[in-house]
């Protein structure tokens, strides 16, 4: 670190002091603490690395890219946020282990809401390109009892790499919610995932190469859970196997969220008797366990993301 | 702070590490050093707050409607840094005291390349509205030698507080640039600087109303000296007795920055013999001192922004 004469350093501490000040009148205590902590780290940010004019104005250029490349298609700025790791952070902070319940990862910007209903052992991908994936199991809570009538969204990426609303023809396809049976159970054909690049066109993809990132994600299929009164999961099914496992671009992979897809050979009868005219598919199984909500009330709040 | 299990700190902790290591073949040192300065006090400063997914959301909200209201007359990104202090405290960064050297204070977003330009003693108003002020003064170096030719960007509000950039015409007015004379002196008439708000109609706005701040800014002129093998100087002066010293939205204020503005009563002798048919008038004066650019080099880069 640069020496820093100790009238300068009295210097910049005064400042911080200042703008910590200026918001004295602030009446929301919450809030308060958030921009008291946002306002000592970023100073603290800038005096650490004695952050020059040019990086700073690199910086309002870069926030502006970002925000002009995203629309109502494109987040980037929540890209920025997954590969920085703070999306997966704040997944962690907000689902602290909770006995067997299953794990939490990152929500991703492609979700969307009002996806078409499926029943259990339909089949999710709609025209998506792929190969097929038969994917079933089980919802419990903590103690392991079933819970019927949990809602299940699924969503993944085709095999070209490119989520449903990557595509200008406003198509829905490789996403839909069911809900499980009365014994807890769910089962759906979806499409084996395989890996592909964050959306790398615009500032997050130049901050990736310049830093020599990939931004390539390790294969996964996105589930969000829910069910009265227990925790909301967000999390995905990952591919074991998958090479990209150790350098997911953000952060999301989890020991406990890796499974087995069984590949299997053409011609390998199917659990639902559909007829595959001897193309390979793969199976999985994920059996899924929600803590309760009243463990940790601020996990029930994920919005809805562009 | 929340109190958090010691298991729960190593995942936390352990995702953190992961993320520092993702840019280990970045061969750029110094953006190695941003980018993990960055990292750990982003992730320090979530798990300080213990962020809500509610407030993660509000977040990039906040970032997004801050990208889409940025366009080429307005730059809330800037605002954003400003009123956090951050613009500030990179001044002070890269602006260290040395010797007499005039203080730096917050560029602001509405510099504008190819100022007019008008001889010394000339009138930067050009039709913006507003009570006449005479600014005269010297540019010199730390020894106190005249620096002839320096050139000075001068740029400030109309009485209405705003300026030209913001109006919808395509005016220019209220900013021009000139050089000093062959004994480094300067005069210009411009407008005496009146109190304004910065926009507070985007999400920077909000912010401030929501944690009980003003938008409002002290009265000032701005200036931008650069001669060369001298630091470039981005100042402003503010006016004595102005109510808002103590509450400046952007921090910007500094003792040795604040001058007298001398009201004349309407019928007082211009400086130049100028007729102001009975109008009061204001008048300051305005020494600058620039240091050697060797100094600070990274302070020379204040690169335009929008």
């Amino acid at each position: 670190m640069t020496t820093v004469s100790a009238e300068q350093q009295a210097r910049e501490t005064h400042l911080v002091a200042q703008v910590l000040r200026s918001f004295e009148s602030c009446d929301n205590p919450r809030l308060l603490e958030l921009v008291h902590a946002l306002t000592r780290h970023l100073h603290d940010f800038a005096r650490e690395v004695r952050l020059s004019e040019r990086e700073w104005t690199a910086a309002i250029e870069f926030l502006t890219a970002a925000g002009h490349i995203t629309d109502d298609r494109r987040q980037e700025f929540i890209l920025l946020s997954d590969v920085l790791g703070l999306s997966m952070q704040t997944i962690a902070i907000n689902n602290e282990a909770d006995g067997d319940a299953t794990e939490a990862t990152v929500f991703g910007p492609f979700f969307v809401d009002n996806s078409p209903a499926i029943e259990v052992g339909g089949d999710i991908s709609r025209g998506a390109v792929g190969e097929p994936c038969w994917v079933d199991g089980t919802v419990t809570d903590n103690a392991g009892k079933p819970l019927a009538g949990a809602r299940i969204e699924v969503w993944e990426a085709d095999a070209d790499g490119f989520y449903d609303v990557q595509y200008d023809d406003e198509r829905s396809a490789a996403r839909a919610h069911l809900f499980t049976d009365a014994e807890g159970r769910y089962a759906f054909w979806a499409l084996t995932p395989t890996p592909y690049p964050i959306p790398h066109d615009g500032p997050v993809g130049r901050l990736l190469a310049a830093t020599g990132r990939s931004p390539m994600r390790a294969s996964h299929l996105h589930f969000m859970v829910t069910a009265p009164e227990k925790r909301t999961l967000v999390t995905h099914i990952f591919v074991r196997g998958d090479e990209l496992l150790g350098s997911d671009a953000v952060f999301g992979v989890k020991e406990s969220l890796i499974k087995d897809f069984g590949l299997q050979t053409p011609g390998t009868p199917t659990p639902d008797g559909r007829d595959l005219t001897g193309q390979a598919w793969s199976r999985v199984r994920f059996d899924i366990v929600l803590a309760d909500a009243a463990r940790a009330p601020s996990s029930t709040s994920v919005a809805r993301t562009p």
